[in-house]
């Protein structure tokens, strides 16, 4: 049975509170479908919001970047953070114009990152990225060396202070609306895959592999 | 001739300077391609990111919610604000680990907002949002009676302080790493639509209407 995770003042969702989640399955399982999450921070008490890559691994996720990216520079310093991370599903079409919506699963994750040190675990961090991005795809490249490893920082947030905020089905309109001559429903989206572009650079002979011919 | 924004100490970009850009036009046609932000701001001195829909018209961007949001009064307080756009445009697999990237288009957005006070002006505000969404729909559907316009708060971000950064192309490996038996490329990815499902409470003989045939 999945876990229920305490709610706390920051993840109580004010408005429509049906729409929330504090299950740990359904978060992870936003987490894990998505890849570039949100982050947001302040400098000189001033609001930042920079998108980046993510992977969730167990009960943490964790962010990297360059050892001198203003961004890891000031979470390093363990600092209030705000992760977010959205999946749109959907234009939600109603007989009115107010009621119009989006079907969309989003997570917040409130907290502090820390700084991860030892070489073996920033090593499973960034098997992690790219895992989290294109399963399988590790075992097919060059793995970083120890300039690229000294060059990279990892920060492992852990997923503690966390809701999920879920929107999906049909338009709800007022119920006099419904008998409007109008039309209503749902329009699907989703993050589609095109074919696989080589690179012009590609040596001679080499197919495509698995992670990609598999990647959807 | 497009018009180059000025560079400020928030919008200068620290790392990959080559990424950045601050031309008017190019900015605007990320605005105008995506219709969910980030907003970035803080509530007793920590950091929020929450997902919403807005919407561009001219050199304004513009969100709005219940009056009762929490984000929305916050705001409405003329609080520095952070506001995210990204669209997500493909994988890039490179040769090593560490070079394996994203293509992307984001756009930040530094500033205050205002809230829009003139009935006329929200009425404008409240249709830009379903075009922002989905173009022709608003002369489709039942427009927002006085109740409505009352329950929403429409805020104002002049388009002032803002940068976008924008990663296409190829993969770029060391140069040394170009002579190894891995394949590297790109898998573009895109937001796509599928079929339109109509309402279960759908009224007969009601066919899909021109802005959802037309939508892309």
């Amino acid at each position: 049975m999945s876990e229920l995770l305490q709610v706390t003042e920051r993840t109580t969702l004010k408005r429509a509170p049906r729409r929330g989640s504090f299950d740990r399955e359904t978060i992870y399982r936003i987490l894990d479908e998505a890849f570039v999450c949100h982050v947001g921070f302040t400098i000189d008490q001033r609001p930042v919001v920079i998108p980046t890559a993510y992977a969730r691994v167990g009960d943490d996720l964790l962010i990297h970047g360059s050892t001198v990216s203003r961004m890891l520079i000031t979470l390093a310093m363990e600092v209030d953070v705000c992760v977010t991370v959205t999946l749109i599903d959907g234009l939600v079409l109603a007989r009115s114009a107010f009621d119009h919506s989006l079907n969309y699963r989003s997570v917040m994750i409130f907290g502090k990152a820390k700084v991860l040190i030892d070489r073996q675990e920033k090593l499973a961090a960034l098997r992690a990225f790219t895992e989290q991005i294109i399963p399988r795809r590790w075992d097919e490249v060059r793995p970083p060396n120890v300039q690229e490893l000294k060059a990279t920082t990892v920060l492992v947030l852990p997923l503690q202070e966390v809701s999920a905020k879920i929107r999906t089905g049909a338009p709800i309109d007022n119920e006099q609306d419904y008998e409007l001559d109008i039309w209503a429903g749902v329009i699907p989206l989703k993050l589609s895959v095109g074919e696989p572009i080589a690179d012009e650079r590609l040596k001679e002979g080499i197919s495509i592999p698995p992670s990609v011919l598999n990647y959807k």
